[in-house]
């Protein structure tokens, strides 16, 4: 243990849900509490109270409908400094050494890319040091500086990466991330009553999940967490049970045991949006064209499908996913390459859903896709986008038949919580 | 000029009312965007929104009755932050090239002394730099950071210094502070109807009133513009008529041209809190001791009078009023020093007001104490505590009567509005 560290260090996170008002600031700053009283000192992350980022992002449309991003993560970063001003408050008047830290003064770097900024570095000096002589260091999730000065923000769910970035500087093995659920399931309780709740799950299980829409952790924590090989803990603020540990399951021939289910969860993405571009002149480079003007503009795209060249034209025609609100920029970064090129348009249809079935067995294990297939079109949908890879296979479908979907695709692979014999 | 300035500088403040909610700040954006039209950079300091700030310190009240100060500051500077932001957007939305600063952004240290922290230095290369680029920085008033990176904030009504320090860091000769009211005026108007507004007032006279509770500019800016040859232009928001001129007025022969008005303005301020300290050991040294322990609390007294030792007994009186919010500091301040010291109690009163009359030629103008305590009796108050200076005549009494009492001696001093006659 390094000699600056005269306790050991639990690094937990609290999520907005547990911050949500003044009354469960106290309950968290209570439990906090009785992990110092355990001995040791606490990072603790905290995201903004409940709702507060969505009601700043709605004060900034009602100045301005597409407001500057660099501004809007000015605005945003607030929400998590109420929160940890007021968590440092709460434990202060418990007796507990508390200080409060913005994402910069906790030593997160990030690149420029306001509004989904990644981490560059975390320098865990600050912390370090502040723990000779406080017992928790509540850090702002979600935010760090560039290296400009600037308030930059690493996106929806960020304070997850804090989180488990801040265990990787610290060099602690566990990250606990509470949350108003009790750990991670097949798929989402709330859409698919019957879904069981997992001990465990891999990281590449969980990346694909998160990445998929199940909000229990975001993707780019999970990506960190397997990285640096930390072991995250999901688990529920309201009591002390276990939840799910996601680690690094095993592989290869240890992984053949576990084949008897090959597909650990069931993913549902409504935040996506369909953007099609038709009519596009069919001439090399197009596409990397229509790429590189999106990842100017900051939009990922995801299940990029390109159609064949037409029979009867010379036209192309390419379809993709991007997160809703990355929409309307996705629209504008596209249109001006069509100009250049001289043909072709561009809309958005957000009248759809993806859904996908999630295994680290699932590139090894045959038949899967067509019992995947069978059950969505069982319900009635219209399968118009599939994508595939060694862990999951995802199909895009009409949003309307979305729920019905799901639900018939986890009945498939036998995912419900066996029912209770009397 | 400066090389780096291509254009002049204008430096504008607007405060929590002007910012109150996004209609406000969309016309704070419109008239700021008509000063950038007529070929000015402005460095713009706004305040939080409304009564933003207020509402953080309530919420920290519900989390602690007495909230760790470095949390407060980490808290309340939220509320500017959100206004800078809001304000940059709208701007940025009229085509204004604008960009928001945070105070530490905006190149402002100050001292350590959370909640009430003083401006150290002004770095202004930030804006320098960046009115090559854009025509706005929106810097958030009242706040800064430390030599540690700890974020500050100045005090209530410290968006005025922040504006005034910035005039003196970027070389500009006159603040312009957009506020609810078109000026000073000889005093409240709110609770004398009849008082008259100012063309020009000295900073000393400012100064005063501004220590006295008239609300209208904040004494450390005006200390600051003294101090830095700063002229302050208060003026309405919601007018274009100019408002009164903060600036140095003429002394010894040139002043005694302007006795017909010895009197500039009465204030009254019912902000303070009276502190009594009684049956003290009369021994050396108790009152040094008892005001060390309240610089170290960062507690200013004012008004401090020490009782003459008693014939009957060898014990200390003494009295001080401090601001309402420090009055728990300043006990708790006080209570071990006379533990240690092996006598006497303190207690806080307060039902007081401390009512002034102000001019710079009050020092040398005869017989106005005797005016202003005859008004003050006439109206039934008595006066507890007395102290002057050259540029003011100060009374604390019950604050019962402290409205009689204000009327009475703005009458006294002939400073009322001249009736028109029709």
């Amino acid at each position: 243990m390094d000699v600056t560290h005269p306790r050991p260090v639990r690094v937990v996170k609290f999520g907005g849900t547990s911050v949500g008002d003044i009354d469960r600031i106290r309950k968290v700053a209570a439990r906090v509490q009785r992990i110092v009283d355990e001995g040791a000192a606490v990072a603790l992350t905290v995201s903004a109270m409940g709702r507060s980022t969505d009601a700043l992002v709605a004060t900034a449309r009602e100045v301005t409908p597409r407001p500057d991003r660099r501004e809007l993560d000015m605005l945003m970063a607030t929400g998590e400094q109420v929160s940890i001003a007021l968590v440092a408050m709460a434990l202060t008047h418990l007796g507990v050494r508390a200080r409060s830290f913005t994402g910069g003064q906790a030593g997160f770097r990030t690149d420029s890319l306001h509004g989904n900024a990644r981490i560059v570095q975390v320098d865990a000096e600050p912390l370090r040091r502040a723990f000779q002589e406080i017992d928790v260091a509540v850090v702002a999730g979600f935010q760090g500086v560039d290296d400009h000065g600037q308030i930059t923000t690493l996106g929806r769910g960020g304070s997850d990466t804090t989180a488990v970035a801040l265990a990787a500087a610290l060099g602690v093995e566990e990250c606990e991330i509470y949350t108003d659920t009790d750990g991670v399931y097949t798929t989402d309780p709330h859409q698919v009553p019957d879904a069981s709740k997992l001990e465990t799950i891999d990281y590449d299980e969980m990346l694909e999940l998160a990445a998929l829409g199940a909000r229990v952790l975001h993707p780019r924590s999970v990506w960190y967490a397997r990285r640096y090989g930390v072991r995250i803990h999901v688990r529920s603020s309201f009591t002390n049970a276990p939840g799910t540990i996601v680690t690094r399951a095993p592989r290869g021939q240890e992984a053949a045991m576990q084949t008897d289910r090959p597909v650990t969860g069931v993913a549902l993405d409504t935040e996506h949006t369909r953007i099609n571009v038709v009519g596009v002149p069919d001439q090399p480079g197009v596409a990397a064209a229509i790429f590189a003007a999106l990842g100017e503009a900051g939009v990922s795209a995801d299940m990029i499908i390109q159609g064949v060249p037409g029979a009867l034209d010379s036209r192309q025609q390419m379809s993709f996913t991007v997160p809703r609100d990355l929409a309307d920029d996705a629209v504008d970064a596209v249109r001006p390459v069509l100009e250049a090129i001289g043909g072709g348009s561009v809309s958005a249809d957000p009248d759809v859903a993806k859904l996908s079935i999630v295994g680290i067995a699932i590139g090894s294990t045959p038949g899967l896709a067509g019992r995947m297939f069978a059950a969505v079109s069982a319900v009635g949908a219209n399968i118009e986008m599939i994508a595939t890879s060694e862990v999951r296979i995802s199909v895009v479908i009409p949003r309307s038949h979305a729920h019905d979907a799901l639900q018939a695709v986890h009945d498939a692979f036998g995912l419900a919580r066996p029912t209770a014999t009397p």
